[in-house]
């Protein structure tokens, strides 16, 4: 991929994404393989290296200004493009989804599914990506970061868990944009310092739906990562060193969250 | 309002507001101003006092599973409540603006609204909301943290002000919910340690906005605060020892910026 680096668009029909391997890319080419699986449309993807800042490139801000991934773009409508991945599931589902078997039609349903979308967007999204930074990229180990923001994801998983007591699925009890959404950020919740057996009505919705054939697809797009919580663990297993830093690393969010005091506490 | 602590709804019809002053409550009880001012439709409201965490209690989280106001009850729905700013903006003119007045009919005009409003759901509010919290809210004066996310937020308004060079309004130069959205942030962004006077057409927009009836009346629900940019100037004038402290924080954050290499680059 590095050698035949984008520099703008390549389809001239359907809808074209691009996207990188992270749980807001996965949002768009999960439900862009779902409609391709039932409603057989097809779609093209490019590869948006974020480590070579490729999304901050006039030719990528043009279309998505914010310079983030994932960005599509529908050539069927003129080279409409759309950023941000509400606005994509939504989007997709309105135009793309007739049948509703991804979305709703019911006025009430439609708003249940906005508002966990809009939840996992202004929440679970911004505060688990804020405790990858302190926890894994930041220059140093500011243990204030790193107990606000991965204790604040395990109460946001907590809303989750809690809600998934008595459903399988966000809205309605079927699959949908609402789940696509957090989907993605549950799916690297061990990744993030949160362990994700401790909720378990969220791990059976986790491995619900990480057992579609679309997801699997989606979630091979650009190419299959290793943030997600089995691959994860399997690294555990296969690779020592790799296993001694990140117990090092648990143990120092687990020092962080006792230094101020923090504690889960459910919903 | 001390004295009469809430403990459940209220109203038996219409919407029903519980909310506090901040940028998030102000989108919902400016959309319910200006619905109120357009269409005659009346809404009752009550004072949340997130200081008290009265939006952590039972009645209220049965309505609000995130516990974060503001929550919309609508009596004349079976009592449907919404949670999260995005969803309650579009809820609110899906079913009570009928003539479009803020919101669109054109399906791309609609998209375009919902990723400006996710756009700010996911970025601008998460990430002024920190540089609030690391730059006043923190117990330590953690330089890492204010620079990162003043700096972020820097970033954003940017990306508006680029945006507002060539329109009055953020969608089809009409205002809209898209507008609602972010106004409320912008509103509060002196006080967040940015310059509103360095981006022209934000601070243009801002006063266009301000300048509504309907959002004077929905920045006083519950109460008119201290955080607006012109509230926050006339106290800078008027009270010396804010000034004081005020200016030790401004300088706080330059340091901050200055020794993360920090550098604001317009979009």
């Amino acid at each position: 991929m590095a050698d035949n680096r984008p520099n703008g668009l390549k389809a001239n029909k359907g809808i074209e994404l691009l996207t990188w391997g992270t749980p807001n890319g996965w949002k768009a080419s999960i439900i862009l393989e779902e409609l391709k699986e039932a409603y057989g449309k097809e779609y093209t993807w490019q590869g948006i290296n974020i480590g070579q800042n490729i999304q901050k490139e006039p030719w990528f801000i043009k279309l998505g200004p914010n310079g983030r991934i994932p960005v599509i773009v529908d050539h069927d409508k003129g080279g409409f493009a759309v950023q941000e991945g509400l606005a994509i599931l939504s989007y997709l589902t309105r135009h793309y989804d007739p049948d509703h078997k991804f979305s709703f039609s019911d006025p009430l349903d439609v708003s249940r599914a906005e508002q966990w979308m809009a939840w996992q967007h202004g929440g679970l999204g911004p505060m688990q990506g804020q405790a990858n930074h302190f926890n894994r990229a930041a220059k140093e180990r500011i243990a204030y970061g790193m107990q606000r923001y991965t204790g604040e994801t395990e109460r946001l998983v907590g809303i989750l868990d809690s809600h998934l007591k008595e459903t399988d699925y966000l809205v309605g009890n079927k699959y949908s944009i609402a789940d696509i959404a957090s989907f993605g950020w549950v799916n690297m919740l061990r990744f993030s310092g949160v362990d994700l057996d401790a909720f378990p009505n969220l791990k059976a919705w986790w491995e619900r739906i990480l057992a579609r054939p679309a997801v699997q697809k989606g979630l091979s797009i650009p190419s299959k990562g290793g943030f997600g919580n089995d691959a994860y663990l399997q690294r555990l297993k296969d690779d020592k060193e790799f296993a001694e830093k990140e117990h090092g690393l648990m143990e120092a969010i687990a020092e962080a969250k006792k230094k101020y005091g923090y504690k889960y506490a459910s919903p």
